[in-house]
């Protein structure tokens, strides 16, 4: 595969409320969108700097991933994300090159995107993600 | 402040040389510089997507950050860097809405950057540096 740019960082955090107004105020950056994925248990914050998103998470449900790992970590940098073209073309790559995938076919992601990630096990404890619009 | 892009993610490795088969094979990026950093106590790897760099971490002392941070997480992502046109400008802004900084003047950097690091009990978790030329 050939990424083009990093698409987004995904970063947990406990509260959204409490978490945008440091991107915000003390970072400069704007939140351009605030939406619930109810699939993932989650509601984002959106923010843009250069080409790549910061993607706040804050989890619904206590069950979910992103509940779970603040629930372990305190929250943080959750996972990064590699803006491709073609995200089959992509997966087909990676696991041709030897790397386990969470997502053989493409799903549907926020803002449209097709996503697919990687397995943590092959990605040197990194949870990576690959997004397009194919 | 005003940042232009993510400058680089910093990712805590236990091995250099594990690691950086799967960005370059796996995720067919190149890497084109490698340098140790003897005062972190690590040794870096270096890749290019985008606008923004990887920077793969790899602990030369257990006594060092990044070594604390692999006995304790396994590795990961371990920090996000924001490019400013000026890091002491910067630092200051940031101190004045309320950010406790790490840093309060730029230190030298790797590659010839001036940086700065926030204070994580003001950043939501996330290891937050700033880069810039001056």
């Amino acid at each position: 595969m050939k990424p083009s740019h990093i698409e987004h960082i995904g970063i947990a955090v406990k509260s959204l409320e409490e978490a945008i107004p440091f991107y915000e105020k003390v970072l400069g950056l704007e939140c351009y969108a605030v939406e619930e994925v109810v699939e993932q248990k989650v509601k984002t914050a959106f923010f843009k700097v250069g080409d790549t998103k910061i993607e706040l998470l804050e989890s619904t449900d206590p069950e979910g991933p992103i509940g779970k790992f603040v629930a372990k970590t305190g929250g943080g940098m959750h996972h990064m994300a590699f803006a491709v073209e073609d995200v089959q073309q992509a997966l087909n790559d990676v696991q041709e090159a030897g790397c386990q995938v969470i997502d053989k076919t493409p799903r549907n992601g926020a803002e449209g995107l097709k996503i697919g990630f990687l397995h943590p096990k092959s990605t040197q404890r990194v949870l990576t993600e690959i997004c397009g619009n194919k």
